[in-house]
């Protein structure tokens, strides 16, 4: 059974006590920029600074006391792992990520700063999967994989049901997509709420295998990572591609100048830190013409690193 | 008659249609850095981007229907120039600016954006208020000093005003000092809602002219500009000293380093773009011993260039 709007309701009731009802931001000079009403829903202010946190957060939530107890794991060297391993902390629970010896110092950091146990391995797909394998083996713990994973999805698609009622009247709601656990979960949450409303996704030209997907009606592998946008690199799941196929009408790609403009723009106008994953998202609107259309943006999240220049 | 706290409680009612009530920031991560409770009073995202707007607001609002007609003029190549021009704009009143020819092209465009009158000089002092004063010759348009004017230092002070009552019990409050129009107004406010709060100011160590003065009594002359907080540079008036003599404790002064990481943990942690100016005061309550107090931190403005880095 694939996840439903259901799903998402429980999930927000799961969630409620521990993440952040992120606010929603406008700016007319951005609405003029963009050729539509801007409704841009703050998951950079959410707990970990993503909407991975909701997922994360379902997932554990969702565990009886005994699978609590032999906690989570997860191999990620990003938001994923961050958010997994405060998930688990806030149960007080064990988390175990398997991170390759590269990933960035911050962000190991970040991760053994909520606690969790992190094993190290070499930085291929064959290493981190049976690392974690072990680790899975060994401890009895719950895999949680950062996006091909119900709860995950569903938790995912709190953010979009926040905004659809803090909102009224939505024509479009669009979301970023990579793995597409986003995107699947916002659009189960918009057409639970109003199946009139159109669901689009936004994707690099870089990494654009989820619009080919969705054109050919064949799940395509993803490109090599070359996009900015480093949070979207992965390709759809077949649980994923199955519900964007039911809801999403188009994923539009946008280059890497427009990704980078809309950050700029977003960082200039709201003063609001957002990372290179959640411009993608308003730079397909200001690519598409929506026409003053009332637009929910889903802004994923600000783990951003930044410099002042001149 | 220098300025008072009824001023800026007048000038509070005067602004209120014009300026937006600014959203006050906590973290309890910045708090456990900082070694106090921060409440950051978020003019990053006043209109314009910067505090700056209250003060023009306030003195083109109090202008008579015949000074407002003849306009506004002042030389400003930074906030002030932008903030002016976009009050008499609001008022649908002419706004004079002079600006250097070296002034950066996106201050230019800001500037003219906001429907002012832009005349460039040399970028002397002479060469400035000399056109200024032509074209106030000319056009009998009201001169507004970006500080040295009692009617910018009450707007200056509407911040803090909203921040005492929007927050109880505060210890202390901190704002950045420049001209001192900032650090003045918040002193007036601040004592006027409770005498018993510790106002402060802060200062980058590499243009603590203010701190100097406030030491030594006397008022002392700004030091050759080489500070990143740039909006920093520009020496006391009489008028903002003698206020500051009377109502601020210290000027807690920071080196470069201390004000680099203070914006890039205000950053990461509440994804809030702020310029190095507002991170002088965040660095000086890290700096500056307040043990656990409550304290108030004035984020001037978010005007500031940034570039996503690795």
């Amino acid at each position: 059974m694939p996840a439903t709007f259901d799903d998402v309701r429980a999930a927000a009731a799961r969630v409620a006590p521990y993440v952040h009802r992120t606010p929603v931001f406008t700016s007319r000079s951005l609405d003029a920029w963009a050729g539509a009403q801007l409704f841009l829903k703050g998951e950079h202010l959410q707990r970990v600074g993503a909407f991975k946190y909701r997922g994360a957060t379902n997932a554990v939530q969702s565990l009886t006391d005994n699978e609590a107890r032999a906690g989570v794991a997860a191999h990620s060297s990003g938001n994923h792992a961050a958010a997994l391993a405060l998930a688990a902390a806030t149960r007080e629970v064990p988390a175990y990520v398997v991170m390759p010896h590269t990933a960035p110092q911050v962000k190991k950091d970040a991760v053994a700063g909520y606690g969790a146990q992190i094993t190290y391995c070499e930085n291929t797909p064959a290493a981190r999967e049976g690392t974690l394998a072990e680790i899975v083996a060994r401890t009895g713990a719950t895999e949680i994989h950062p996006f091909d994973n119900d709860r995950i999805i569903a938790g995912a698609g709190t953010a979009a049901l926040e905004l659809m009622h803090d909102v009224e009247g939505l024509d479009v709601v669009i979301a970023p997509v990579g793995g597409g656990g986003l995107l699947s979960g916002t659009s189960l949450a918009v057409h639970g709420v109003h199946a009139g409303t159109r669901v689009f996704g936004a994707e690099p030209v870089l990494a654009d295998d989820a619009a080919r997907s969705l054109q050919t009606g064949e799940r395509q592998p993803p490109l090599p990572p070359k996009t900015i946008a480093d949070g979207l690199l992965t390709g759809l799941s077949d649980r994923t591609f199955a519900i964007i196929r039911e809801h999403v009408e188009e994923i539009v790609t946008v280059d890497e100048d427009e990704i980078v403009a809309a950050m700029r723009m977003i960082w200039e106008r709201t003063k609001q830190l957002i990372e290179p994953s959640a411009a993608v998202a308003v730079a397909a609107v200001h690519q598409h013409d929506f026409a003053g259309a009332r637009v929910g943006v889903i802004l994923s999240g600000g783990n951003v690193e930044v410099t002042s220049g001149p």
